[in-house]
């Protein structure tokens, strides 16, 4: 099992997070607009004095009926509102007769929007001290102008209000998705209801909606059932549930892009049809991960007619124009292990498996533009001659989108982007679609079209998708729709955690999952000392966690201590900055704050042995656990020879450089995440000269 | 508004609750089985020596095939097995193809189980030390088996086992349901699937689900679908979901019984319909909760054709054998003040409204027979000359239980565990449908089916539904499941929250939401003080929260800190005991214990107060927090005076009085669920003389 598309991804992501660091630290700072909690930062903020405020006497109005987009949306916001200050709102704010056309909150737009690129998303908002005005193009702008809205809901000593503020405000990119994997994991209806939630109180736009894999065809078929009755362990959404779906992102402004992945990642298609694949069946559906051998025989001319009428009929089923599908990873060996192929490429003058891969693209292109779509695919399927409607999505880099930005091809950012990976929010956040060194002109920057952030789920479960969704992707969120100058990391990090906590209220279980997890662990209630090493500790990023002894499948738990984690601790960010602080300051306030934080790390072993006496799922931590306390007790005595000014001895430095080395390595599939930091303890107290073995775990 | 069903009921509980002190105190024990974790109790339990070990060697097998319903069971049995335990499982336990006929746990049934009442449930269960047989003559008894495997699984130190066992089972009552209002507050698929998940686990069977109500009519129907259009502002069940949790449901083996109230509980109805009313229209969602006064007009003949057409398309939708009317509480008003209604009454020579009513159900009644469904219908349904094959569901008590089986109708009983009322599930626990004393001989006896737990939904949203549901109506599956002769209400409560856990790996959300609704309240993630606050504080109980000043509708916010507070406090409950406990022993370890939990009460309000002042919506907790960390003073002060063995002087424990008085009091729409048992502290200490004030809030 190759992970190729992994492989090649981490090292551009690992390149992309060390150019960041600089950047990251000189980045702008726009006070004004930081004071506030918005996340996308909006293009224009001019803040004034005044507050619009929030009693039960809040009403909202507009030209709106019920059922209708901007309708709901209103509801909505009243209901968080309520919900969100315990307030009993006087206006029966549902009511679907005698709705009201104005209210002290006013919702106005022109025309509905379409769910289509580069439609006009912008909105201006007004809040005076009686008066609400939000006014946009389309209802679609009115649905981005109450987040914003939710967003600016403050409270002071008199109680809760909206401070007075003139926004307008529009998108950077018109493309600004969410890639959720269904095919590895099933993700069931709910999963996919809250995040689209999320999506759209970040304002994101596009839920492209993984339905095939290897390990599983998510959708029903009425016209080749025997797909999703064979392909699925009975885990597939039936076209109600698809239709439900792309209702309830409609009236969030989000647009469903299925991706149905061929001619690779295709295996469980030929467990009802062997015929089509490359070589002789039969067919099970696939539990292990990575590239997997099928794919379908592009020299069979059957399998036309078939995605002809398969396409055909999900063409009917998902209103977007654009389709996609998917070309990436096609493994190869089927095809040259397959005489008739060979021939066929022989007679077809086809001079390699990308050829052949390319002449079964342009077949696929004349079925989709039959049925009214335009194609979407990853990079490999780019060749020349296609026509400029089709969009590439990017999983190689930058380059890539580059260079068909150049030959004319509209594209989307996906490299850098692969939330999967467990990456901090940060090295997203500086991922730029179009990097401010870029070469491209005014005409090609217009066809790079955005990006999506991509929930591939080989080891994401309905349990913990939302943990690895949220709240990192709001960065990439922001990314997407604000200014290029919107760069200010710790800034991002400010609101990033008023963000975490407020998409809570939509369902989303990135928090709570976790106390849940633990208490599972633990077979108890009591899990303090589990959440003490939990804030201490990442799951192992990029692709690591596969290479641990064990091998994941599709059947695989996913409900150990590294799946309770979050792939980036905030605690560990805390302690890393106060480090850092503390080193270039010496002040006595953060040696105190470190001193607490690493004796309670080193006092929480004893604390949790218990718990991992009593529960075989928890044994896999006590290495880790007692590797923090260590770790802690090295920290403190470097602290305390820091405030001392001494310098320890050579002796002892080399020693704790030793267990930091080790400490810094995988356990339990996870890593802690603030080793780092106390080797910057260690270096800072023991000088230069011990620099060396220090530096391998920085 | 009035609350006429709850109020009579209120007295019933309470005094039901007064009367249950006695035999719970002396309950039996059952020793053996109280050592295990079993939750209801089985039939039979004889544990042996030897364990089954659980690795990644464990699998399953039997002689159903995918998508038969124990095939699903046993795949779910694997799937909980390897979450709980987090090891990798060898066998592929979803493969649809050669699924395995045999396996570690091997499973046997005779043939399908029907959902229908008194069908077979029982299983043997029997684990050796290397394998597990679960028989059962239905597949229904297969699954009730696999829950029961599932609470055996406990861990040693040398992993997981299931400890050698012979079980023998089977249900005491045909018919253990739950009642969720899907009328008042509207809840979504998810809620009621994760919920049927819960009562499989609990080995209950009968979802009855109440669909239209004044506030909202919350299903689709195709052939009025003004009903819904106009009915439901937008939430109702589409056909489509309502099979979905009908096909979700039998899974598990769980009927599905809808519930249809009428001619009462029926304004939703007349939005789209006003000409079936018995009063001019027009007519809105009813917003306000308690007995509304509109109602059909059984006198206009147009109704039961529509009923007829109605009742036809819900029997095909629904396949259950049986179909509930409601039928309570017609308020009587608008029949009065109609002179065609009146005219109808004379001339039919119906001589009261329970007359006319008792006609309108004999006309329904022929229209349920005609679509071959048998009538289910409350209290007031029931009148001389119906078929022997219906069921009266009991809200006004057992007296009117014993009263229909007498007459030979069979009934279920629903008074005393009515779980919306925040009731301790010890109330409910020792609540039998029939009694100990009861003068039913053995055929009657047989008339009483069961019982059901009723989640009306006043007061309770998505949010909070599962909060409001479990872990109490766990007790209430055991009354209906085991012997009547388990009784030991401790023991039930030692198992409860092992349960209570467990159910959180369904998605249940009883726990983890508390947590979720104090970060919203504290607007912020560190909720400490509120969790220790949210332990000594209980809802108010019964109907109080509708007379504290603030009229409740549907579209308030459910949000407050009252809400994410648990029914039934375990912290209060064990300092209540541990007070008992020290009175009676003064042991100087249990003195100890409650200094620490009072010391942590006392000092909570300071810790508190900067959250409240920065939260608008916690400003109401203020008196609360306060009045928590007084009494926790007064109680610290008389545990000081009962370890000295010195009196209090008796002004300050009339202070005390007077204060603990004032500490009883409803605040935030919340009580302190401890205050009793500080009186007792307070009573112990000053003595028999100063008795009389601290009996009131006893």
């Amino acid at each position: 099992m190759a992970h190729s598309r992994q492989r090649r991804l981490f090292l551009g992501m690992a390149m992309l997070a060390f150019l960041a660091i600089g950047p990251a630290r000189a980045a702008q700072s726009a006070p004004e607009r930081a004071a506030l909690d918005l996340m996308p930062v909006p293009e224009s903020v001019n803040l004034r004095d005044g507050r619009f405020r929030v009693d039960d006497s809040l009403s909202v109005g507009g030209q709106a009926a019920p059922g209708d987009r901007a309708f709901g949306a209103a509801a909505r916001f009243m209901s968080r509102v309520a919900a969100r200050t315990g307030i009993f709102l006087k206006q029966d704010f549902l009511a679907a007769r005698g709705s009201a056309a104005d209210g002290a909150v006013r919702y106005e737009f022109t025309r509905p929007g379409k769910l289509e690129p580069l439609e006009d998303e912008s909105y201006s908002l007004i809040v005076n001290p009686g008066k609400v005005v939000l006014s946009a193009p389309t209802d679609i702008g009115v649905l981005r102008g109450f987040e914003t809205l939710l967003q600016l809901l403050s409270s002071d000593q008199a109680g809760y209000y909206i401070p007075c503020v003139e926004i307008i405000d529009r998108p950077r990119f018109t493309w600004r998705g969410l890639l959720i994997d269904s095919g590895r994991h099933f993700q069931p209806v709910e999963a996919i209801k809250r995040n689209l939630d999320g999506m759209a109180a970040l304002k994101m736009n596009v839920l492209h909606w993984h339905l095939t894999e290897d390990q599983g065809f998510r959708v029903e078929s009425k016209v080749f059932p025997r797909l999703h009755e064979l392909g699925s362990d009975g885990l597939y959404y039936t076209q109600a549930q698809i239709r439900e779906i792309i209702e309830y992102a409609a009236d969030r402004g989000i647009r469903v892009m299925p991706e149905f992945d061929v001619p690779g990642h295709s295996t469980s298609w030929f467990v009802a049809y062997p015929e089509f694949a490359s070589a002789p069946g039969p067919y099970a559906i696939e539990r292990r991960f990575g590239v997997a051998e099928p794919a379908f025989n592009p020299a069979d001319e059957r399998v036309y007619p078939f995605f002809d009428k398969f396409f055909g009929e999900m063409a009917a089923l998902f209103p977007d124009p654009y389709l996609h599908i998917g070309g990436d990873e096609v493994e190869g060996r089927h095809w040259d292990a397959n005489p008739a192929i060979q021939a066929f490429k022989k007679k077809r003058g086809l001079a390699d498996n990308h050829a052949l891969q390319a002449y079964f693209n342009t077949r696929l292109l004349k079925i989709l533009t039959r049925h009214g779509k335009k194609m979407v695919g990853w990079d490999e399927i780019f060749q020349p001659g296609l026509p400029t409607d089709i969009v590439i999505q990017s999983w190689r880099g930058t380059e890539a989108l580059v260079e068909s930005a150049r030959k004319g091809y509209q594209g989307i950012l996906s490299n850098g982007y692969y939330i999967d990976l467990c990456q901090p929010a940060e090295t997203h956040y500086l991922n730029d679609p179009i990097p401010s060194g870029s070469t491209l002109d005014e005409a090609q920057r217009k066809l790079v079209l955005g990006g999506e952030a991509t929930m591939w789920s080989e080891l994401v479960t309905p349990e913990t998708i939302d943990s690895r969704i949220w709240p990192r992707t709001a960065a990439i969120a922001e990314r997407l729709w604000s200014r290029p100058s919107v760069r200010d990391v710790g800034d991002m990090y400010r609101r990033l955690a008023v963000v975490s906590l407020r998409l809570e209220e939509l369902g989303l279980t990135h928090l709570k999952n976790q106390g849940m997890m633990l208490r599972r662990l633990a077979a108890g209630p009591d899990i303090g000392p589990l959440e003490v090493l939990a804030q201490a500790v990442e799951p192992l990023k990029n692709y690591q966690r596969h290479s641990q002894g064990v091998t994941y499948t599709s059947l695989s738990p996913l409900t150990r201590f590294v799946d309770a984690c979050a792939p980036e601790s905030m605690a560990a960010r805390d302690f890393r900055i106060k480090v850092e602080s503390f080193i270039s300051s010496g002040d006595r306030e953060s040696a105190q704050e470190l001193r607490k934080t690493l004796t309670a790390w080193k006092n929480n072993h004893t604390l949790l042995l218990p718990l991992i006496a009593r529960s075989p799922a928890l044994k896999e931590i006590e290495p880790l656990s007692l590797t923090l306390a260590e770790a802690a007790e090295t920290g403190l005595t470097a602290l305390a020879h820091i405030e001392k000014g001494e310098k320890p001895s050579p002796d002892w430095a080399e020693g704790g450089r030793g267990k930091l080395n080790e400490a810094a390595k995988p356990m339990a599939h996870a890593e802690l995440a603030v080793v780092r930091a106390v080797g910057r303890l260690l270096e800072a107290c023991a000088g230069p000269a011990g620099r060396g073995p220090v530096r391998d775990i920085m």
